[in-house]
């Protein structure tokens, strides 16, 4: 499957680049040619210590959009809404992945500071073309630890979403990385609960010195 | 320790009872005398069962108050502010722990309904004395398992308040329940994001068939 990852050079953009290269070709996206080029020849370098070759490449985000059937929006909130907009055209039936999360720093903590849709995933929706199926997904797993492929994951990730079909796309690609779990988390309306488990894990992790903390339902 | 339960005759009241009896005497509160009766004989005749005896009694909420060191507020969120304020009175530099959830079943799932205070709990602080230390926890226990004293909780209790006294002997009392693990949410100003998780974990349930779902952080 070709998958693209919108604003890959971060750290979920290499965590989910590397995890799922061995099955999928993987398009990084970023709006810098010269930091998505760099980004892969990085990706590229840590795939062929695993023997996997041509499998990640760099492109601007519209035509990683555009080329792709799964496209994973890793954008930080603030540039997310736009950079969509104007990639609108690149949008016709993809299945989408939000792990977008809006959240600002007050008094040491973090507060999840949804916008007027209710949550990112939402806002993200309203923007793309109707034929394109919105997921929102992974605000539950620590982006440091996705990143570091030598780190344990072992925690549940929360799908929302409105098509069944695409929720199960979705669901398999998060069982394709070893030890997490994929939760259904109902309609896509619901996203905003799970988006607000990013700062609250960061909260957590701050008051309990737990590093990078992650969540399982039990 | 003298420990109240203001509307202690559900399910929280219940489990928190019985799993504290054994080291601490509990007032259960309620707004009719005769369910305080009657849940307190109930109480009675599981705790003579484990050989304890004279630990539970039956009281109004104002009293079993006023006569305690800690009281935990097990109403429901439709009655609790109201309640309080008629209580009003009978608080004086106790703490307190809510466990108050504002929440709606919508199309089929469960959605959190802060009040304009951003949470059950701020709104509680704001119409008690201001000599009382209000802590939030228990949001995330299954009200069904910490009923059942043959269910194995095994889970995290977030606790959130402002006062650092206060949230160690809520600590410890989270401690003394076997295999709950106490863990800091921060300010009181953050219960909205704790209070959030009972919806959550609710859809949680429904979505994927999981009985009575709680939360470990990992």
């Amino acid at each position: 499957m070709k998958i693209a990852i919108l604003g890959g050079t971060g750290k979920i953009g290499r965590g989910l680049a590397l995890r799922w290269a061995p099955k999928h070709e993987i398009l990084v996206g970023s709006r810098s040619a010269e930091k998505a080029r760099k980004a892969v020849e990085e990706y590229k370098r840590e795939l062929l210590n695993q023997g996997i070759s041509d499998r990640v490449s760099a492109h601007d985000n519209a035509d990683a959009a555009k080329l792709s059937e799964v496209v994973v929006i890793a954008i930080p909130y603030e540039h997310a809404v736009e950079t969509l907009r104007e990639a609108r055209n690149a949008f016709k039936n993809q299945v989408v992945i939000s792990t977008v999360v809006p959240l600002k720093k007050v008094d040491g903590y973090f507060a999840y500071t949804p916008p007027k849709e209710g949550s990112a995933a939402v806002e993200i929706r309203n923007v793309l073309p109707r034929s394109v199926r919105v997921t929102s997904a992974f605000h539950t797993v620590s982006s440091e630890k996705l990143a570091d492929l030598g780190a344990e994951l072992d925690n549940d990730v929360v799908i929302c979403g409105d098509d069944a079909q695409a929720k199960k796309v979705v669901s398999e690609l998060v069982r394709e990385i070893k030890n997490l779990r994929p939760l259904d988390g109902g309609p896509l309306e619901l996203s905003g609960m799970i988006e607000a488990f990013t700062p609250l894990l960061v909260n957590i992790g701050i008051y309990n010195r737990i590093k990078y903390p992650s969540i399982r339902f039990v």
